[in-house]
């Protein structure tokens, strides 16, 4: 029987960008022929940060999904599924919400960030606090092998583990420990953004930064924002040497060119410019982006909503099971 | 068309008492003919101080369940249900948990005595800190005209109806303002118990102070009871005189007697003493028992469970149609 894992993402925003897939789609595709997936858009978390204005994440769920298919994930291997159509999400995070201690939810480091960010409790929403108990709730509902996950998130699964593991001494074994499936190409999953910050270093592709290759934009999209692309500084002309380890482009022409390392080699000793390493890229990388952009344009809002409701049912099937060893296990029913 | 009313107890007990009965049902079935009644157990409720050994909450539920119909909740006309049997109640408590501020849940004075219990941030569950969120969801998601309640309680439903307020000003008007039904007999909404505290005085009937009249007793355990119950404490003969406001059985005499303003009479002129009174109120609370003890028993474990299938389905009928109201509000779907 094939293992089971569990991912998912934050319809915050409504389109995924190259970041989202080099940092998990791309690993989620190699997983899935091997294991089972459970692909789900995680609608209600949007909600902790979103409260205020929910207005669009019933739409951009529908996009993110559609991004995941046209990435490679297949509705016929894998479920695909918004967290809120499968209510034992809820029922299992109350649940757990009883049995995690306030003192682990008040000093996870990202709930600090947040709550400094909202500012007083009295804008700070109770469900704030209990993010991770509802991650913790999307995960052990599916008693998965493993998460898929880039290096840097290993850690906020932590207190998932620690809520499973209290679970299972309170009211003996229903969640099995589940590992956390490192994304295996590091600089893959850390994709820098087409920008530099203030001081003139890349930092990683983000929807806050304004500094993304959406999944879902068009070729000649993608040809211009190359065009402004951040590169070498110092390289004003063709002859300057350029610095690929610092150059946005470069950084997509190792990913994306087969022929990176001559660029790069050209790059560093002043025989090419940038304007050719970003005509050369916008050709890979449109070359790269054509498959997935065929599959979505071929995607229709009524497919979408058949995928997502049998991944529904799929998700659903799995989860009530589990809540039957839960409810079971707690001596409730 | 009637107007609903939503009530519920907690199961932390196995069977209900005669306190629960002058508190709470009495005017529950007062009030079931001319609205419409969603009578609820609130089994998750019992988990905010149960977590640790919740093995008795799922058999707790059925005899409070069977409490409610012997006391006269009629199930053709009231729906009774338990509440972890309606998923909807989780559902609302996840999406209240998004808009409900933390500074409203920190100050509730109930949960700094609970928490004050608990000892510290380790033990003290986050289910603990959203109690009222739970509360307001039970009572929201049946958007009803009032929830009968003691006058004692009352300020308890405070925060449920600003969390139902606050979603309203986020998301438009869903939850109507609800009222508080207050139990119209005061004198009976305390029933005393049948002890007196270290300095005399008649406290409340309440299972931890051990002093309980059961729903479900049989007539000789009553009778039993009722033999060693507080009396006047200075009434050592039947010629002392008694004060029969400080006296548990005249307090009893009072409520199940129809000749009680004689026997208090009598009792405060040294006229009678407590072993007749004690054997009135026997015969007189034994007769006011007899058909809800004889309706106890005629509900089978088969009974009860056609009850609470058919009230878990009249209740998540209605749960889905409001859910139906949140999500479109909220543009969630």
């Amino acid at each position: 029987m094939k293992k089971r894992l569990l991912s998912g993402m934050q319809p915050t925003n409504p389109r995924l960008h190259l970041g989202n897939y080099e940092g998990a789609l791309r690993n989620w595709v190699d997983l899935q022929s091997d294991n089972k997936l459970y692909c789900c858009v995680v609608d209600w978390h949007s909600l902790t940060t979103l409260a205020h204005d929910p207005g669009q994440i019933a739409r951009n769920s529908r996009e993110i999904a559609k991004d995941y298919i046209a990435c490679g994930i297949d509705p016929s291997q894998s479920s695909v599924f918004i967290q809120s159509h499968v209510k034992e999400h809820a029922e299992l995070h109350l649940l757990l919400s009883m049995v995690t201690p306030l003192g682990w939810l008040e000093r996870v480091p990202t709930y600090k960030e947040k709550k400094d960010l909202v500012g007083s409790s009295e804008r700070e929403s109770y469900g704030l606090l209990g993010y991770p108990v509802l991650q913790a709730a999307d995960i052990l509902l599916y008693r998965p092998h493993g998460v898929p996950v880039g290096k840097d998130q290993a850690p906020h699964l932590e207190i998932s583990r620690e809520i499973g593991r209290r679970f299972n001494h309170m009211y003996g074994e229903v969640f099995p420990e589940f590992a956390s499936i490192i994304n295996p190409d590091e600089s893959r999953s850390k994709l820098p953004g087409l920008d530099a910050d203030e001081d003139g270093n890349l930092r990683k592709m983000s929807k806050s930064y304004d500094n993304c290759i959406s999944l879902s934009e068009t070729a000649d999209e993608t040809a211009e924002k190359i065009r402004s692309a951040f590169t070498t500084p110092t390289k004003l002309r063709k002859t300057d040497p350029g610095i690929p380890e610092g150059c946005a482009v470069c950084q997509y022409l190792k990913l994306y060119s087969s022929s990176w390392e001559s660029q790069w080699d050209e790059d560093r000793k002043g025989e090419r410019g940038c304007m050719q390493n970003k005509k050369e890229l916008t050709e890979s990388l449109n070359a790269f982006l054509a498959p997935i952009r065929e599959r979505r344009a071929q995607i229709s809002d009524d497919d979408i909503e058949d995928i997502l409701r049998q991944g529904a049912v799929e998700a659903r099937e799995f989860a009530a099971e589990t809540m039957e060893l839960v409810r079971n296990a707690m001596g409730l029913s």
